[in-house]
C-alpha cells in the first residue's frame, strides 16, 4: 500500500487494503475472565465477533476491532458498524501456540467461505463472508497477550485486470445520486433493522439508484447487459484501493455471475459523518473483468494472516502489564492463582464462598498474623482484627504482620498495624482493625482500670462485630478471652474456629454451630448446642452432625478464669516451637475453607475417617450446657458477674463444682477398694 | 535530712543519711541475661554486689551502685571504693514480687549482722556489715524492672545522743594531723590491699596519727580512757550526718567497747579530689554518747527498705525500654521467646547451634519467604536467598516477604527484596540475596540467551555460596533446579532440607549427609552415600544412619530435565492450597532444628517411630549413584553435558535407561501371563 501513499496514480492490476487487527484492552481482560473462569484448559474453538467500520478520519487503517463484548454473540453491532464473526483458538501453552498449524486453520476457514458462496447461504447471510479468526496464548501470570489475527480472504484465480481505475463517487455520480444512493441504503438498513449492510446490490441512471440485498440479485439484475454493480461497506480510506472485505464479496461474484457479465462495477462504500455533515461522496467506485468462477469445484487457495509490527509474517504481543492499573492488575493476579486450582485440581471448588466470607480474628498476635496470611492468599476480602496489645520488639520475627518500625516508641496497637499491612500487601483487601479489650471471665470489670461502663461498651463493641462478620476466629492466648466470643458467636449462630498452642502441640477446631433459633430453642445449649439426651438416644456416633459438635470448653472441668496472675514469663508468653503458628493459623484457615465448601456449611458433620469419632463422647462434653441460657437471659448483667466472679460461679452454674466433688469422692474411694495397688 | 539542707545548726540527736540504690543499667542488662541463661524459673536467692563511694562531690546523695559487675562476686572492687555484699531475690511472677515478706528478710539480714558483731567476723571482716538486699521482678517482654532495696541497719536500744556535734575534720585537726591521718589510711589500705577500708580506728595526738583495723583494737585502744575514736569510710556529703554505713558500726561499737568507754569520737572519713589536688578536710568528726548494748543477746530491731521516688514505703520500677538502643532492645527481645523455651520445656535445648548456623535459601518465592520467616523466628541470624524472579503481582499474598509496592515497576528482584524485608523485620539479622539463574539439566546453556559462560559463572557462585552456608534449603518451584545444589550440597558434605509442594500434599524431607571425604573416599553415591551391598549387608532397616539416608532424586526413575515448557499456566505455577505452603516452611525449618539439635548433627539416624522405617528400601533408592562421582572427577564440563542434554543424558549415565527398558519388558510379560485380567 505504500505505492498509494507515495502518490501512485493507481495500479492497473486490484489491490486490497487488508485489516488492522485492533483488540481492544477490554477485549483481553474478558479473555483473561474468560480463561480463568470458564475456558480453564478448554482450548476447543471458540465463536466470538468483531465489527469494522466505514467513516473513519483519512488516515486511519481499516480496522477490525475486538472489544469486551466480544464473547456475547447476541452482543447488539455498535452503530452504523459491519460485524464480522471469527473463531478463537486460545492455547494453553505458548509451544502450543508457536506449532498452531496456521494454513490448516485458514483453509478450514477459507472452506467454510466457499461453501457459503456455492450453497447460497451467503446471498442470504453476507456476514458469512466475513469470517476471522484470532490464535491466542494469554499468559496470565505476566499479563502478556501472544496472538495472531487472519481475515480468510478467497484468492480469485487469476489477479484482477481494472477495466476502469478507482475514482472518486463524486466524479461519477451528480450529487442528486449520491443523495439518492444515500437514501436508498438507509432506506434498505432500517427495513432490515441492521446498522450498515456490509454487501449490496446497485442499480442506477441519471434519475435514480436503487440498492438491494444479494438475495434478490436475479430479479434485481434482470435486463443488466455486461456488467453489474455491487456496493461494499468499505473500512479503507485509501483514495486508490479498495478494503478486505471486498475479496469474499468478489469471489462470491465471480463465482454467481461470470456466466453472465463480463465485469462488475464496484462502489466503495465510505461514509463519513464531519463536523455534522455526512458525507459519502468520497466513496471510490472503479470496474474489473470477473473471472471465470461459474463452475470451479474446489475451494479458491485463501490468504489472510496478519503480518506483525515488523512486517514479517508471525504473531504479535501485548503486554498488558505496563498499561493496567497496578491494583487492579494485583487483583487479577491474586484471582488468578485461585482459579487455577479450579481448571484441573479441584473444578467444583467454589470459591465466591471463600473469597466473600467475612472473617473476624480475635487476636493479631502470632496466631492472628498467620491466619490473616493465609486468608489473604485464598483470597478473602474482608478482614477485621481485634487486639488491645502494642507490637513489642519481640513480635516482629514471629508475627509476620509487623516490622521493627512498628516497635518503636512503645509499640503500634497490633490491630490497627496488622490492617495496615494487610492493606500494603494487597490494595484490594477491606482490612479494619478494633484497638479493644474482650472482657474475661475473673478478670473484674468494677476496678479502678476497667469500669463496667467500659465493659459494657466492649461487649457491645463485641455482639456488633461479631454479628457483621461470618466466621470468628479465636487467636487470643489465654484460654478466658475466648469464653464470652464463644458464648456471643454461639448465640448468634456464627462458624467459630478457634486455635491454640502449646509447645510443640496445638488444637485448631470448629466449634459446634447450634441450629437456627427458630428450630432450635428447645435445645439447653450454649455453643453446646444438645441435650444430653438426644446425644444418648444415638446408638452410633460416627457421623455427628454440626450442629451436635461442641465448643473449646465443651471438654473443659474447670472454668475459665484469670490464668495471667501471678505466672512466671514463660508461663505468660506462649512459649512454642516458632513454626508451630504458622502451622496452626494455616491449618485453621483450611479448615474454615473446607467447612465452607461443604454443602451444609457450619452444619456439616464431622468427618468419620477418624475412628476415635466412633467411640461415644464422654459426659464431661455435655456439662456446661446453662451459659448461652443465661446469657440470653440477662445478657450483660450475667456477663458482669462472669467477670468479676472467681472460677466458682461459673463452675457453680455448670455443674462443675458438683462434678468435682462427685469425682474426688469417686477418686477416694477407688484408692482405698483397689487393694492392687 | 531536710533539716540540714534548710541550714539548721544540727540536731541534738544523731541521724544518717540513708543509700539511695544506684542500679546502673549495666545491672538490669546482666540480670536480663542471668534469668534468662541462668537463673531460668530458679527464685533462690543470689549473692551480688555493690560498692560505694566517699569522694563524691557536693549535693550528690550517698549511693549504693550495683553495675553490670554485681553478678561476679570476684571481680575487684572500684578504685577507692568500699564493696557492698547483697543477696538478690528474683522473683518469676509480679505477684511474687508484691508478696515477698520484706519484714522477714530484714530481720534474716539483720540476724547476720548481728551474729557476725557478736561472733567477732565483722571485726576480722568489716564488710560483713555493708549488707543489702534486692528484691526484683524483671518484666522481659516489657523491659520493666520492679525493685525494692535494702540496706539493713541495726537499729541502737536507744537514739544517740551528741556529746559534740558534727564539725569539719579541718576545725578539730592541724594540717599537720590531716596530713598524717591521710598517710596512715592510705598505707593501711596498702597493707591490707584493699582500694578502701569501710571501718577503722584512729589514735591520735598534736604530734601523730595512727590508723589501724578493727581487730587490732584490743591493743589499739590500749592507754585510751573514756573515748576512743572511730573512722568510718562515709558515703555521705552533708556537713551534719553521718552516711548509713556508721549504723550498724556504732552497734558494734557499742557491743564491744560500750562497758569499757562511755562515748566514742566518729570521723567520717570523707575523701575528695578536686582539681588535681586530694583532700580530706570536709570529712566530719563528732562525738556520741555509746548506749550500754555489751550484754544483750537479742538481735536489735533493723530498717533499711528504700523509700520509692514518692517518699512513701514501696518499690520503684525501671522502665528500660525507653532508653535502650531500639535494634538492641529488639535483638534482647527476640532472644528472649527463644531462651523461654530452655527454661522449662526444653533445658537441653542448645540454641547456639540453631542460631549461629547459616542458611542458604535456594528461591526466594512461597516457599523461600516462609522458611525465612521461621528460621527468623528461631532467631537464625545469616540468611542468603539465591533466586533469579521478580516480584509480580500475584506473590505478596502468598510470599510473606513482599508487597504491593515491590511489584510496581516490573517488580523488585525476588531475592535482593527478600534479604530487604529480613533487615526491616529484624535489623539484627545478616540477610544477603543473589539474583541468579541455577543451570538446570536440560535447560541448554549454549543458546543465545545463556552462555556457557554465564553458566560457569553461576555454577562456581552457586558452589562458593553453598561452601559458605551451613545447611542448604532447595525452596525452587522445579525438579531439575535442585539437581545441581544437590550435587554440589552432597559433595561438599552440607546438610540439605528440600521442599516441595503439590495441591494438598508436600515433601518436606533432608538429604543424606555422605560421610566426610577422608572416611568415605570409597562410596559411590552422590548424595545417596553409600554402595549397595553397604546396605544389603545389614539384615534390619529399623534406623538407617544419615549418612546412608538418599536424596530428593534416589527414588526418581526419570531423570530430571526441562519441565516448564509446553505446560499449562496450571501446570506452571505451584496450584496448591494456601495454607500449605506456611505449613511445609515451618515444618523445614522445625526439621533443620531437630536435625541440629541431634549430637550427630546431619548424621543422625532416621528415626524407627514409622514403621514404614522397617521396611528395607526398594532398590530404586540406589539406582544414580554415579553423578557425584562425574561431578567430582569431571566438574563443569559433565555439568554443561547435563544442562545441554535431555532426560537421555542422565537417564543413561545412572542406569536409568536400562531399568526403564527392563521394566518396561516385565511389564509385558506380566501381562501376557496375568489370565485373571
Amino acid at each position: 500500500m505504500t505505492a498509494a501513499a507515495m502518490g501512485d496514480p493507481g495500479p492497473c492490476k486490484l489491490q486490497f487494503a487488508p485489516f488492522n487487527s485492533a483488540l481492544d484492552v477490554g477485549f483481553w481482560h474478558e479473555l483473561t475472565q474468560k480463561k480463568l473462569n470458564e475456558y480453564r484448559l478448554d482450548e476447543a474453538p471458540k465463536s466470538i465477533k468483531g465489527y469494522y467500520y466505514n467513516g473513519d478520519s483519512a488516515g486511519l487503517p481499516a480496522r477490525l476491532t475486538l472489544e469486551f463484548s466480544a464473547f456475547d454473540m447476541s452482543a447488539p453491532t455498535p452503530a452504523r458498524c459491519c460485524p464480522a464473526t471469527g473463531t478463537l483458538y486460545n492455547t494453553n501453552t505458548l509451544e502450543a501456540f508457536k506449532a498452531a498449524d496456521k494454513k490448516l486453520l485458514l483453509e478450514q476457514a477459507a472452506n467454510e467461505i466457499w461453501e457459503s458462496i456455492k450453497s447460497g447461504a451467503a446471498l442470504d447471510n453476507p456476514v458469512l463472508l466475513n469470517k476471522f479468526l484470532l490464535l491466542t496464548f494469554a499468559d496470565l501470570k505476566k499479563y502478556h497477550f501472544y496472538y495472531w489475527f487472519c481475515s480468510p480472504a478467497l484468492c480469485l484465480p487469476e489477479s484482477i485486470p481494472l477495466v476502469q481505475g478507482p475514482v472518486g463517487l463524486d466524479q461519477r455520480f451528480s450529487p442528486k445520486q449520491i443523495q439518492a444512493l444515500e437514501r436508498a441504503y438507509d432506506n434498505l438498513c432500517q427495513t432490515e433493522g441492521v446498522p450498515a449492510l456490509p454487501y449490496f446490490l446497485i442499480k442506477y441512471d441519471e434519475n435514480m439508484v436503487q440498492v438491494s440485498l444479494l438475495k434478490h440479485y436475479s430479479d434485481f439484475f434482470q435486463g443488466q447487459r455486461t456488467k453489474v454493480t455491487i456496493g461494499v461497506y468499505d473500512p479503507c480510506n485509501l483514495a486508490q484501493y479498495p478494503g478486505w472485505p471486498l475479496r469474499n464479496f468478489l469471489v462470491l461474484a465471480a463465482h454467481r455471475w461470470s456466466s453472465s457479465f463480463q465485469s462488475v462495477e464496484v462502489l466503495c462504500f465510505r461514509d463519513r459523518t464531519l463536523q455534522g455533515l455526512r458525507g459519502i461522496a468520497h466513496s471510490i467506485i472503479f470496474e474489473v473483468k470477473l473471472p471465470e468462477m461459474a463452475f470451479s469445484p474446489d475451494c479458491p487457495k485463501a490468504v489472510g494472516w496478519e503480518k506483525n509490527q515488523k512486517g514479517g509474517m508471525g504473531p504479535r504481543m501485548v503486554n498488558l502489564s505496563e498499561c493496567m492499573d497496578p491494583k487492579r492488575l494485583a487483583e487479577s493476579s491474586v484471582d488468578l492463582n485461585l482459579k487455577l486450582m479450579c481448571w484441573r485440581l479441584v473444578p467444583t471448588l467454589d470459591l465466591d464462598k471463600v473469597v466473600s466470607v467475612k472473617c473476624l480474628l480475635l487476636g493479631a498476635g502470632t496466631l492472628g498474623c498467620n491466619v490473616a496470611r493465609t486468608l489473604m492468599g485464598w483470597g478473602v476480602r474482608h478482614i477485621t482484627f481485634v487486639d488491645n496489645a502494642k507490637i513489642s520488639y519481640s513480635n516482629p520475627v514471629r508475627q509476620p504482620l509487623y516490622e521493627f518500625e512498628d516497635c518503636l516508641v512503645g509499640g503500634k496497637p497490633k490491630a490497627l498495624a496488622a490492617a495496615d499491612r494487610l492493606q500494603k500487601i494487597f490494595p484490594g483487601v477491606n482490612a479494619r482493625g478494633f484497638n479493644m479489650s474482650i472482657p474475661m471471665p475473673g478478670h473484674p470489670v468494677n476496678s479502678s482500670s476497667v469500669t463496667l461502663e467500659q465493659a459494657r461498651r466492649d461487649v457491645e463493641q463485641l455482639e456488633q462485630l461479631i454479628e457483621s462478620h461470618d466466621v470468628v476466629f479465636l487467636l487470643m492466648d489465654t484460654r478466658e478471652s475466648r469464653w464470652l466470643p464463644s458464648v456471643i458467636s454461639a448465640s448468634k449462630r456464627k462458624l467459630v474456629i478457634n486455635a491454640a498452642l502449646g509447645f510443640d502441640t496445638f488444637v485448631v477446631m470448629r466449634h459446634g454451630l447450634k441450629k437456627p433459633k427458630q428450630q432450635g430453642a428447645g435445645d439447653l445449649c450454649p455453643s453446646h448446642p444438645v441435650a444430653p439426651t438426644d446425644l444418648l438416644g444415638s446408638s452410633l456416633f460416627a457421623n455427628i452432625p454440626g450442629y451436635k459438635l461442641g465448643c473449646y470448653f465443651c471438654n473443659d472441668v474447670v472454668a475459665p478464669g484469670d490464668s495471667t496472675r501471678d505466672r512466671t514469663l514463660d508461663q505468660q508468653c506462649t512459649v512454642s516451637r516458632p513454626g508451630l503458628a504458622m502451622i496452626a493459623g494455616a491449618l485453621a484457615v483450611e479448615l474454615m475453607v473446607s467447612v465452607l465448601q461443604h454443602p451444609e456449611g457450619g452444619y456439616a458433620i464431622a468427618s468419620s475417617s477418624d475412628d476415635r469419632m466412633n467411640e461415644p463422647p464422654t459426659s464431661l462434653g455435655l456439662v456446661p450446657h446453662q451459659v448461652l441460657d443465661q446469657y440470653e437471659r440477662e445478657g450483660f448483667n450475667f456477663l458482669a458477674k462472669v467477670f468479676n466472679s472467681s472460677h466458682s460461679f461459673l463452675e457453680d452454674l455448670t455443674g462443675l463444682t458438683l462434678l468435682h466433688q462427685e469425682t474426688q469422692a469417686a477418686e477416694i474411694w477407688d484408692m482405698s477398694d483397689d487393694e492392687t495397688v
